[in-house]
């Protein structure tokens, strides 16, 4: 059952008009739909979905690009008119819409919900059941955690979309909802099954309603972390995300003086 | 790769006794159990599962009719032994089991799961992540938004079920809860992550525990929006459904003069 | 459409390797890997994939042994690697990973994702979009309602993995989180939506950070139920399960009492 673009073919619907690279290792069963093209060393679970046509707009890109070192894993639904750098790893059973716009090496966990129409920076990294809404900003190094909420109507249903801006280096913990028009700064923590509301300024510890404290208080004594993550974690990135990561670390720790300059004058 | 019934009969597995109309696009590797009948103008995507028995009760349905101007999205898993009126649209890996009557232009979002034995009324609209349990009753014009989640058994795991109530223009938001035998009233809006226990009075604002305001109080001034929402949602919905919505909003402001009056004489 | 091993043998895609009994039914469009075994009586969906490589460390099992009288639903995935008792049973659309150590007759519900790397008693019932977080440890007839999520790592992201651990018969109602490092003792009940952390005594009713009451003491008056559990429900589990089930139940009950005396005491 070695699977090569021969015998994939077999199994597989595949339009005409797509061409499959020689290294590239299709599975059983997946749908492709015209003008999809692939970069190297992709990999396309069973029972995916690439290129399913939306509802277009004007200007919109047609077809699909999976690039380079790309992971697909099964049953997965990638829709035509999104852009997306080298590495995008999916999870099971994930579903990405048109229009979403994302940076290098975007990670998106088993039965994640990316709905289109939003933009995500390099190296992010969403867990399982996240759902992005439409109009969603996201920066780079953002971490979602697991049934994390993007949302967008400010009184649903309307027709007002409203999405939530996620900047550079922010986590957002397991649960947590952000509400429309959230604006989440810099290096911010978001507590476990929080609710985010209007302006968090940057690199602070956020809980419902709060932005308690510099996150360079926050630690693990019995595993000895400190944050900012980039302390820590930086070594789970490759090479060329060192230099970023070393700069984003740098920042937050001098957005936590600031926060406390401020403090101390009032 | 123009899909039409000839070719898909190729990919899918169909049963023998299913006649596909001529105006009915379905996908590739999609599984039609027997006795399932389609109306005209239906869309069935990619690794569908159309018909599946579950277990029967006397008295159950045999087979599955997918009506007039359907679409189930790839990945959906619809059993038989469920009713549906017009125009049933769902989203991505949405599973619907046996014994949902459901009416008119029902749409579930990605990974939605009806658990069957319930009803829902005409128009309703679930997103993403809904959990329907057995027994429950859901009115006309029912908004479920994502990770809403509605319970049965009182004291888990029981062999009681006690489904809950969800009456007509009624707004669930993100990640609520409604505990088992929950009521709510007619045009209540149910803010996010909040668990509703007990009887909630017509056309309230509900947080957890609280039913506060009376729902015409409820506005978004930046957007100019005021509840209930069928002043300004009212056009997202087909001709036919004008006329039950505009019934349905005055319905719902006289509830909230008898709140007023109520409040008053207390 | 009726299925046997010969028919399905085209629809399917079966490594060279694998036989499957006759009394096996498989669906339609099913993906089997190499080295993956059947016991008796087993039902595999439709879309499923079945034995999937993940990444191997040293030590680790080749191939999957899917057991007797088991019935994994449509467009589930479980990876090689990993162990079952008896009697597993799957909802629809499931992902269990690697490294995954099951006993007797665990039931996953729909959407639910296993992430390997744990153990697991017997006869466990876990709900629908149920998160298991690798280095969990679970007992025997263990509930996880609807959305629980069991976390592991203390200040994410980090390299640290804290599993959490959770004691025989405890039941998780829906939506709560299991914070990394939770250790939910014998019997306990977690209220819907509570966030756990640290250690849980036994027997008792846990609702976020607070272990009030034993767990004798909830009851339902109105449908005359009273916990443990084991009280009225034991008979929805086989024979084979009957004494194990007092066992717990005269266990919990004890739990309670030493509980008390403690109390008085203070």
């Amino acid at each position: 059952m070695s699977i090569d673009s021969r015998q994939s073919k077999m199994e597989c619907v595949i339009a005409d008009n797509v061409t499959l690279p020689p290294n590239c290792e299709i599975g059983s069963f997946v749908k492709i739909y015209p003008n999809v093209t692939f970069g190297s060393n992709v990999t396309i679970g069973d029972f995916c979905v690439i290129g399913q046509k939306g509802p277009k707009r004007e200007g919109d890109l047609d077809g699909l690009h999976i690039p380079d070192n790309s992971v697909i894993r099964s049953h997965s639904v990638v829709y035509a008119g999104s852009t997306f750098g080298s590495g995008l790893t999916t999870g099971h059973h994930v579903v990405i819409r048109e229009r979403t716009v994302a940076g290098k090496n975007l990670r998106v966990g088993n039965f994640s919900d990316i709905e289109g129409d939003c933009e995500i920076g390099d190296y992010c990294r969403f867990h399982g059941y996240v759902h992005v809404g439409k109009g969603s900003r996201i920066g780079n190094f953002v971490w979602l955690f697991s049934l994390v909420t993007l949302t967008n109507d400010p009184l649903p249903p309307s027709h007002i979309q409203e999405g939530v801006t996620v900047e550079d280096g922010v986590v957002v913990c397991v649960g947590a909802t952000l509400l429309p028009g959230a604006h989440i700064g810099r290096g911010v923590m978001v507590s476990e099954n929080s609710s985010v509301t209007g302006k968090v300024p940057p690199a602070v510890l956020y809980t419902t309603g709060k932005s308690s404290i510099p996150i360079t208080k926050v630690m693990n004594f019995r595993h000895k972390l400190k944050l900012p993550w980039q302390n820590h974690f930086r070594d789970a990135y490759p090479d060329d995300a060192q230099e970023s990561l070393e700069t984003l670390r740098s920042e937050i720790v001098s957005d936590t003086k600031k926060l406390r300059a401020a403090a101390t004058k009032e």
